[in-house]
């Protein structure tokens, strides 16, 4: 067992998780269909300080979902570290400079692909806690409003 | 950009997979309600061989989708070294040696909290990747069945 860290201000936590979305590659992205079906996969995003944009196959169950739900729950960083983002995501048509930072960001570029749309996913919920001690206070966002 | 390694043998992905689940403490566990709504959170677990052991307080959203759905996709390593279970989840009453053996392995004792019913999953779908070039041949348990 190591000693678990002091919880960290709600300032911190605020600054810990915008470095995160801006930093991190990939997020564990979770769907479901209408039927109530969870889905789960790894995706890398790109962060633009207000929304996450992804891309994935047309044909696959994300895509799916997220075109016939409209919600999504992703986390990013380790299960000790955790960043929870839930909010709605909807198919976008990007131009070229925000392709090229996708691309840039991510190492993979949809546009080489066939037929993979980007989403653009808006948070209405933001939470970040390391350890039990940080569940109180792990709501960052809510309701689409920074709380810190 | 890191080199990536060559895709691995079946026979290994197989041990790698089996050694993580023995041994990773945290899996990222995705479910949904009956309405497509997902759910996603790092809950820690026991594998017994077989299935994995799992609980949460009866009131949270995963403990209610299990029960009002049953089907729960989860992940355990890090998005660029991916197990992946999906399989059926429902309540299971456990014996002394088996919740001695839950608390000891995740230093969490559900018996010590108010109403926090175990989950048993039993595994239809198992898969295992590292980079894209080990999506083929990632599917190592499909319906229930090992393939290698």
């Amino acid at each position: 067992m190591t000693a678990v860290a002091p919880p960290r201000s709600p300032r911190q936590r605020r600054a810990d998780t915008l470095h995160r979305l801006e930093n991190d590659v990939d997020a564990w992205v979770a769907t479901a269909d209408p039927a109530g079906t969870p889905h789960l996969v790894p995706l890398s995003y790109l962060w633009d300080g207000e929304t996450l944009l992804l891309s994935t196959a047309a044909g696959n169950p994300t895509a799916r979902n997220l075109r016939a739900v409209g919600r999504v729950r992703l986390t990013i960083g380790p299960t000790r570290d955790v960043v929870l983002v839930e909010g709605t995501a909807e198919v976008v048509e990007v131009d070229t400079e925000v392709a090229d930072a996708f691309a840039a960001k991510t190492g993979f570029d949809p546009r080489e692909q066939r037929d993979f749309p980007y989403f653009r996913v808006r948070p209405h919920l933001v939470q970040a806690w390391r350890e039990v001690n940080e569940m109180a206070g792990r709501d960052l966002m809510v309701d689409g409003r920074w709380l810190v």
